[in-house]
């Protein structure tokens, strides 16, 4: 399988308009405010999502530059390997992130805890279940010593397309 | 934006050759092991992830058949919206799984607790870090009757292209 097409279902409004200032993942974007407007076509798949209150999302990082195989994360500044980060420019830059869901109306999604662009197109939701998505006994390399920073670091632009 | 375009970053080999008895979410396939086969022109982006036990895998589920908004998931006999479940026949059929990482062997991945379908074409891999990833106080609807079931309960084939 050579190349693979995917095409948004909606939108992601966000108040971050541009990568400078971003919170870099959802905790760090705690009470931030947003909405999901999904396409009208897909709003029938949203029965029964309102019993959720925790949502993925994935996304397509429609500002990320193009990638390099090695990059410096915001929280150290020691150069990692792409796959051992989270930054927006990745070979391919899907994001995901675990979003509150605090109202549906129709084909809006009102959410909450963001660290989103805005006018980001949406690729998936899907419901976030501890029983699937919850891990223990985990291990978490480089960031056990910097996660620490997460709620004093934002993004400052350094993926982000010109 | 109208289609964006990925392309593959590898392969994921597990045991599982058809929908029909795989394990519908990775706790439920606990200790199946599976390798993943990184494109070698990728293997430089593997730096540092070796100190991270969990990580996040997006790939495409190849062999879903093409969605309805409504669905009956394997854990209930009443539709839902798309949304609201994990089946795989999805509008945009893009797969999330945690994993465990056990050894990583120069682009080889060597991973546990799967359910993946082998020859699955691999989109992005990121590591999982509880920091990010974890939620407190969620609520999962139509769930939280029905998750007792996931151990007993494997994919019958429902989604899965003839």
């Amino acid at each position: 399988m050579d190349k693979i097409t995917y095409k948004p279902i909606g939108k992601i409004n966000t108040p971050f308009k541009r990568g400078k200032g971003t919170p870099i993942q959802p905790p760090a974007g705690k009470g931030i405010e947003g909405k999901i407007k999904l396409y009208p076509e897909y709003q029938k798949g949203l029965k029964d999502l309102d019993g959720f209150s925790h949502i993925i999302l994935l996304y397509h990082m429609h500002k990320a530059k193009k990638y390099k195989l090695l990059a410096k994360p915001y929280m150290d500044n020691k150069t990692k390997g792409i796959f051992a980060i989270r930054a927006p420019s990745r070979p391919n830059p899907i994001g995901f992130s675990i979003v509150k869901l605090t109202k549906i109306k129709n084909n809006i999604l009102y959410i909450q805890d963001l660290d989103i662009l805005d006018e980001t197109p949406l690729l998936d939701i899907k419901p976030w279940v501890g029983e699937f998505d919850d891990r223990e006994n985990i291990k978490t390399g480089w960031l056990e010593d910097n996660v620490h920073k997460l709620h004093k670091t934002s993004a400052d632009g350094r993926f982000e397309k010109k």
